[in-house]
């Protein structure tokens, strides 16, 4: 039975009471949550070794790293150490996107050394296995997804919601489809004349998914892929489709999410929050940045937590970080250090700004050291302590730093607090 | 006659046309904002070689760095290479916040470097000069003050709305005072058992600046210092007295600006604009991040820009940056590069959301340029351009790069457009 259905028969399981545990959540009330959708456990129980964690209303937001490989950089040991670098700077989740190399050899490997939930999307395989994206088809599509269940992935995210209606909307736009599953389905479509067999058969995919309780994350293939996209005809009528599909996966005792844009302007972020939240019957939201402007290369990695800072603050459950290298190439360890770094920052100030306990403790210990200048008590609070400590290293000592020495406002203000 | 008073008498001043020139915006309708003291036009009639900005509604945020010595590190080579650091980087502002050193030299240096506005804060001169913060005067302050406007200096702090009823305020706090001006003016008032002198003698500051068209700006001396100490008393206390002596400075017919906070959390972000627009006439807001998390030290230059987004959206005009070495030691030329090209990517997204059109039109076509992979017009367009261009190398080439290769979605998806 998959954490939702234990949750409706009042079952609590381990992985809630692990859950409840690391949240500080009374375990009741996470499993109303799970019973509810607002909540979804993480756990595939093929998973081995899976610490796993929860994802939705009233919980920490969570982090979640992409790696992968692409058709002509495919070593598995590659991506071990993005998996590694992800996982040292503190992601909470992690996505195998490959789309080169051995991808069940790349995929295996990735779960075995993985304790964090793993996901994927296996459109991709799908549509490299089959040639072509012309020449899928939904028996290739279950047979891969049914591979990946039983490898032991988390969360699959499935662009069902991706229509034949929506490929006009879309073709009006500056951007188009940059979803590439969302693309790839269009392809077939426009191919085959015919609605997408992921929304067709989406029934099949949801029965697999309860055998395994892989956990569905409801791709949005047409998030806008530009500042001028965000919030049109396209992704709307995607998100309500996304909301019908959230119902039935969660009548059929699957666990569901749903994934969000994308390129929003800031004034738009918390709209598009309460939308998702309106449609999909307030299930967890997954959003990719989301990126308040198209002109930042080389620094979307901070784009985007400017983005999901805000997201957070207004609801969402789950950030997908953006690398520095996003809109340039494929990134390495160190650009996957850096983005779960700056995501795991906006997840916090999402964190603090709504009332996670956890949070706010965490800064009043932080400003609590920091008004004695206890370098060591911040240098062990802080959320990458290697870069703080080589940042000190000659700037602060005992009671003063490099900035004010003796004109440091808290002494001026606290003589004496200089014991 | 200051920008304020010459608009008042409807003349159109030079500066002002230069700013409604650099801004797109009609003479007229800036001479009026400006009248009403909704903008502020940076420029002192000393500083030789000045380009003028203007700062308030309606026009793009700006952003200012902070530079200058310290007691221990105090050279004027030193000041230099973080002020050119600051304009290559694309500051609009610089401030010189010295404490070290023959602070008249370093002055004078700097303001003979500096094409765009400078700011200072002559209380710092005026403790130093007077041995210690008890033994200030106010005809010392009025001295390093008229100093200063004469030798170029565009705009001031002052903080005269740190007044006595407000010390018990700030004692309840967990970080107490985190301003320098603000802690020495306590200090002060805790000697001398009386009133502020920048507040009792505010007005003899206003004559000086209207002299010389230095621009207010009136500090937050009691700033929060934490994420628990924001919005509270104390803070607001202080800025409903920076309203008042806003209101005296634009009857006095000197230009003034409001500093605001400081480390705020994200959900007060939006209310902290609000209330300084109703308290200040709508006065522009020069915000100091804000910064809405305690816990990120080395990485508090990007929380500075997730509050500072939120805060040019919701209206603030001018952001003070914060570099990676806040809350750690004096920054060096590269955290002054990362500090303004972060603060910059802030304002741009704040701008974005708040319809400044020629921030729109730049996102347009980098997405444009990107639609049709042109590699060279989206490096012309990118805000660095240098670490775009290093970051590029090797990745992407011709329609393609390595992130997705042959399963680009927007190729996919418009197959027409590869050619």
């Amino acid at each position: 039975m998959t954490q939702i259905e234990e949750a409706r028969r009042g079952q609590l399981t381990p992985q809630m009471e692990h859950v409840a545990g690391a949240e500080g959540m009374d375990p009741t009330a996470l499993l109303g949550r799970v019973r509810d959708g607002l909540v979804v456990i993480l756990a595939n129980l093929h998973h081995r070794g899976l610490k796993p964690i929860g994802v939705g209303e009233g919980l920490r937001t969570k982090v979640n790293a992409n790696i992968g490989t692409s058709p002509s950089r495919s070593s598995v040991q590659d991506e071990l150490d993005k998996l590694h670098a992800a996982l040292e700077a503190g992601a909470d989740t992690v996505m195998d996107l490959s789309t080169g190399g051995n991808l069940d050899e790349v995929l295996d490997a990735v779960v075995a050394d993985c304790p964090v939930p793993l996901g994927t999307v296996p459109l991709y395989q799908t549509a490299i296995e089959s040639g072509d994206a012309e020449a899928m088809s939904m028996d290739a599509y279950l047979e891969v997804f049914e591979k990946h269940a039983r490898a032991g992935v988390d969360f699959a995210t499935v662009h069902a919601g991706v229509t034949r209606d929506c490929i006009p909307l879309a073709e009006r736009r500056l951007m188009g489809v940059v979803s590439r599953g969302g693309a790839l389905l269009i392809k077939w479509m426009r191919k085959h004349r015919r609605e997408s067999f992921l929304y067709e058969r989406y029934d099949d995919v949801l029965d697999i998914a309860r055998d395994h309780d892989v956990t569905i994350s409801l791709g949005d293939g047409l998030r806008p892929g530009c500042i001028e996209d965000a919030t049109d005809e396209a992704q709307l009528a995607e998100l309500k489709t996304l909301g019908e599909l959230a119902r039935r996966a969660r009548e059929r005792g699957v666990q569901v999410m749903i994934e969000g844009p994308g390129h929003i302007p800031l004034h738009q972020v918390v709209e598009n929050v309460r939308l998702e939240k309106e449609y999909c019957d307030n299930a967890p939201f997954y959003v990719l940045g989301p990126l308040p402007t198209d002109l930042t290369p080389a620094y979307d990695h901070i784009t985007g937590a400017i983005g999901g800072a805000l997201a957070s603050m207004a609801g969402a459950d789950f950030l997908c970080y953006v690398t520095p290298k996003e809109h340039v190439g494929l990134p390495g360890p160190e650009e996957v250090r850096q983005g779960v770094i700056v995501t795991r920052i906006a997840a916090h100030i999402g964190d603090v700004s709504k009332g996670v306990k956890s949070a706010i403790e965490a800064d009043r210990k932080m400003s609590e050291a920091r008004a004695r200048r206890d370098w060591d008590a911040m240098l062990s609070l802080a959320l990458d302590r290697h870069l703080f400590a080589q940042m000190l290293a000659g700037e602060a000592k005992d009671d003063k730093c490099s900035m004010c020495e003796e004109f440091c406002a808290l002494k001026t203000f606290r003589p004496e607090s200089v014991d």
